[in-house]
């Protein structure tokens, strides 16, 4: 029987580029091989894939209603960790040979799932494939987002063999009944105490917003500076401020993506196209944070005689998970109950069915690069508590 | 015979994108279409074509030695105009259309140059072409010079048949006696003032330097403000440090090209690495600016825990125009003299023959955007003032 971290050895060669980061986009061949790991893994456990409209990947161990639903998802942000998704799908796969050879026999259907897409990293809104597949989104504006390249979602499918029409919401979701996402710890909460799993509490508020920043592109050597209406300025005085604003309301702000037209070393801008990452502790700050990053990135645009246009482009509420199941994991596993910042399909489930999640000790607290890491031991306690788990509610 | 606007409109439609800029990167589709282009206009006109090892083309009416050379070059920046570089080519072609149907015979060769690369906007390094004729760079580091997807010169003159061994110092340089390059003024020097045509002082020294501000990729939801190390905080300070000296200095400084990695909306960078170009009236202000700008780089990534290195990628001396030339044409032409911050193929060549420069008056000063522009007449005006250049001296 593989261990969890022998499963994630099996897979740490797809999409890691040379400095050591996963790259693993939805759609392409690096995903591609790993969904068809995960076809041969449930296979050598006897459970069957079935795959939705949206690309979701969901292995049952038996059939029927009122289903444990287990896993994560496979595909990383450009640049990722090896555990960030994975470690909740191996340690599934771990648990289900740990309960296999115990011969627990679950009074209900066991599922695990891939869930595509949860990052956003290709087509800009996370959690993709748990929305379509609950209606939290449409198929119609899904499919049509497009990735860096200009490509939809709906081609994207198609090229990977999928109709774009099946998209949408899943049946498999009214034979759920409860939702437990194991994840590697995105923060260093757990790595200063000493339990190796946590329990989540909340995920916080959270949304991607596009600043456009518009100028007028010149020649950088012949316009004086008095001349120009830089729209480099604009976003360079908004990324300053935001992350002082983030500070001290003890919130976060962050500009990760930036993308530059001309994008010549020697023409000023005529466009900076830059997208905000922000979240807070409650939907008012975190609309107050926004307003106030707004305000700031209008008036340093007009001081440089440029102009700002902004684009709300998701905006996730607030997620308590269910109390009732959060306390009954919490006093099983005697784990600490801890809130997030980062958004998972847990959070979109959880408007559906009852849902939870494990989280498991980062020691570095790093995420969404290559630091990211837990260690051996910790993997294991996080396998034994979703093992544990499944035998309280199944 | 058409006019240097007709020729113009003639390859309007080349490596135009649909926000009406220019990409004319060298070795390419686009601009292999442009060379031949260059070719057949050449042959019309009974000119013989030469290409170098470098892939500059000349355009010979005559032979032998002391050979007065016309032209410029007809690649742009990403999202270019329609003028910098193309102009100077049809200009010269009308020009001796307007020879021809005179009658004129000169007394030495007339040469038209379309030099390759003068943008640099694909490797990275300016006038790139006639820097190889002249043996400012050498051809192994000329040809070892990557673009963005990691293509090398040298690769990228064999996909398009040409042998890079054969890169280097040019014979054609030897029977050259004089360069007069024509060419769409960068600035608003000529728009404000009744003459159509100037002629150029001098060059300012210029350079580009690269910043890699390094930091720590990590979540962006998970990862408080305080525990960051951000080095999109170092570039977005640098940006308005550097913006700020060179307006209070007289200088010039610009980012207008920056590469984030990982590059995703919810990942705090890793690393943020941005091209300076920066320009002064003077070398030692040139020093000065660029040392001023890294002192705030240096403490603005200190500031954030974070770090920088930096690169002069090119530096390029300040140049002045053959002060006889430059007088007998001013006089000729009772053209007004002026200064730019441009670098030109005319500035590589006036270290090894007399050179000087036209520039014709641009109504709004803007280049390298879809915006530059020059009017009917004083493209026609152009073209009447190299006629006479040419019949003053050859």
């Amino acid at each position: 029987m593989p261990t969890a971290n022998q499963l994630l050895e099996d897979i740490a060669h797809v999409g890691r580029d040379t400095d050591d980061g996963y790259h693993r986009m939805p759609w392409t061949p690096e995903v591609a091989q790993l969904r068809e790991w995960f076809a041969g893994e449930a296979q050598v456990r006897g459970l069957e894939v079935v795959e939705d409209g949206n690309g979701n990947q969901l292995a049952w161990w038996g059939s029927g209603s009122d289903a444990l639903l287990l896993g994560s998802h496979l595909d990383s942000v450009r640049g990722g960790g090896a555990y960030d998704g994975p470690l909740g799908i191996v340690s599934a796969f771990a648990a289900i040979d740990d309960l296999h050879a115990k011969g627990f026999a679950p009074r209900r259907p066991i599922v695990v799932a891939n869930f595509t897409d949860e990052e956003g990293a290709r087509f800009g809104l996370a959690c993709l494939g748990s929305r379509l597949a609950t209606g939290a989104i449409t198929a119609e504006k899904a499919l049509a987002l497009l990735d860096d390249d200009g490509t939809s979602l709906a081609e994207a499918m198609r090229r990977h063999g999928r109709a774009p029409e099946a998209a949408g919401p899943a049946e498999w979701l009214r034979d759920i009944g409860a939702f437990v996402e194991l994840h590697v710890e995105q923060g260093r909460w757990l790595a200063d105490g000493s339990a190796a799993v946590g329990v989540a509490s909340a995920i916080w508020p959270h949304g991607r917003y596009r600043f456009d920043f518009t100028g007028q592109g010149n020649h950088a050597g012949t316009t004086a500076m008095g001349d120009r209406r830089d729209p480099m300025l604009g976003y360079a005085a908004t990324v300053l401020a935001a992350a002082s604003l983030a500070e001290r309301t003890g919130q976060r702000a962050t500009f990760g993506r930036v993308q530059v037209l001309p994008g010549s070393t020697n023409a000023i801008p005529s466009a900076v196209r830059a997208w905000l990452d922000a979240r807070a502790d409650s939907e008012p700050a975190l609309d107050s944070l926004v307003a106030a990053i707004l305000t700031e990135a209008e008036q340093a645009a007009a001081r440089h005689g440029t102009g700002v246009v902004f684009t709300s482009e998701s905006v996730t509420a607030a997620v308590a998970f269910d109390e009732v199941l959060r306390d009954r994991l919490a006093g099983l596993l005697e784990a600490p109950v801890l809130p997030t910042g980062a958004g998972h399909d847990a959070g979109i489930l959880s408007a559906h069915v009852p849902t939870a999640m494990l989280f498991v000790r980062n020691p570095t607290g790093i995420s969404h690069a290559p630091e990211e890491f837990a260690d051996e031991a910790d993997c294991t306690a996080g396998v034994d508590a979703l093992v544990r788990v499944v035998e309280e509610l199944a």
